[in-house]
């Protein structure tokens, strides 16, 4: 697989036949996505697009042109990171990932719902720091309270019990890109250990959940994408070796 | 059941055992709750609160404040309409209302996802006349027609088939609103015969559904209420004839 993001002029690769993702290497809900194929072992394409050039034809699987979309049968699509991990988990339920209790899905739901403000303030801190207020930070760390309290309240090492479930992996790849705020000078959005263990200990379990470490990327990579879009010139392929040609190897690929 | 919205200082109501709906008369998204308790034929409580005063109690069930709240147990509660409508269809299954196949379910999320922007031009127009633009009346129609379009090619009386389900239930409330529009001198927001035959064909369809026509109120009262808000003295108790002494009958309630 190539981490190049396909852009304007560049035509969509032929269908597999496979289940099809698009998304775009950095971006949290596409990592959901990723990680809820990653966790029930379907077999996938991926394909990275530009967002800011991106190619024509994703706008005829999704009009808004955003991602993730799932091309899940050849010209036909569904977006949407909750719609399509929910629709995922019903339609192949041999690694079932939602709660089996209709209570305890409202509540994984509510918990997401709740947990949101801090995804704005982090978006804010990370890419639009000149709107900043002291309230964006208080917002923060009232998401990662209410986080760390239900991780405490339910007892298990995962939200979702023994094993992660699809709470776990709709709420991660935010936690995988707070880590980066403090590498960008924000040192008020750090995750203290003093404040946080309960929720550091979570977080280094996530890290080693298979789904997740496949795709993760470290605080330092995300922090100089970011860096990169903040100057309005997103790096989208800064990942991509498929170009690299090393002298004792033929073509390097990424898996 | 008294039309009468608690608010502050006002104290919470005995419960009763059954399930509880907190609620706003004229909110379209407690609507979509009360339809769908309505069609489960479930038993409740209907709790409204203004919400320009509201009982301190509300946040004891939803941090937010916000409406629709679903009290399911005495003292604990979920939040958000499509939350507490896919919870209460999945905890009592006698009537289901989301369709029974995964990919129309995903569908349907979609169909109200790309609903949307036309919800936020109504609620432009509506209560933000000042914030209009030329592209208001556009993106609503927009919505208009791609709902349109989706019913026409579902081919059913409702979108969810010979009944009415989820789906429906859950873009009515809008519909009911936008009828009042033209009421308010919105007449680029009119849902004329020419351009919308089918759609106001499903329209007078939903208004004889049972579940719909003990809840739904007419254009003029909805014009009327949206005319009292933005005033800034929302009328939030226009309905309500719980005070009303009949000269020949007791207290006259209603129903």
């Amino acid at each position: 697989m190539s981490e190049k993001h396909l852009k304007t002029g560049d035509s969509l690769p032929p269908y597999s036949g496979k289940l099809r993702l698009f998304a775009m290497r950095f971006c949290p809900y596409a990592e959901r996505s990723v990680l809820v194929l990653n966790a029930k072992k379907l077999a996938y394409d991926l394909v990275f697009i530009d967002l800011d050039n991106k190619p024509e034809w994703i706008f005829s699987f999704n009009p808004k042109g955003s991602v993730p979309v799932l091309e899940y049968e050849e010209g036909k699509a569904i977006f949407d990171s909750t719609i399509i991990n929910v629709y995922l988990d019903e339609k192949y339920p041999e690694v079932p990932l939602q709660a089996a209790d209709p209570l305890r899905r409202a509540q994984d739901k509510l918990l997401v719902e709740l947990f949101a403000p801090a995804q704005s303030a982090y978006y804010t801190a990370a890419f639009n720091a000149q709107a900043l207020t002291p309230t964006s930070a208080e917002t923060y760390h009232k998401g990662l309270e209410i986080l760390q309290k239900e991780i405490e309240s339910r007892g298990t090492t995962y939200l979702a019990g023994d094993q992660p479930g699809l709470i776990d992996y709709t709420i991660w790849p935010f936690l995988e890109r707070f880590l980066a705020l403090p590498l960008l000078g924000k040192t008020d959005f750090a995750i203290d250990q003093s404040k946080y263990e309960v929720l550091l200990k979570y977080i280094e379990a996530m890290k080693t959940v298979p789904a997740v470490k496949s795709y993760c990327l470290a605080p330092e990579t995300h922090s100089k994408f970011t860096e990169s879009r903040v100057k309005g010139n997103p790096d989208y392929n800064m990942l991509d070796t498929s170009d690299v040609v090393c002298c004792m190897r033929p073509r390097k690929k990424k898996e």
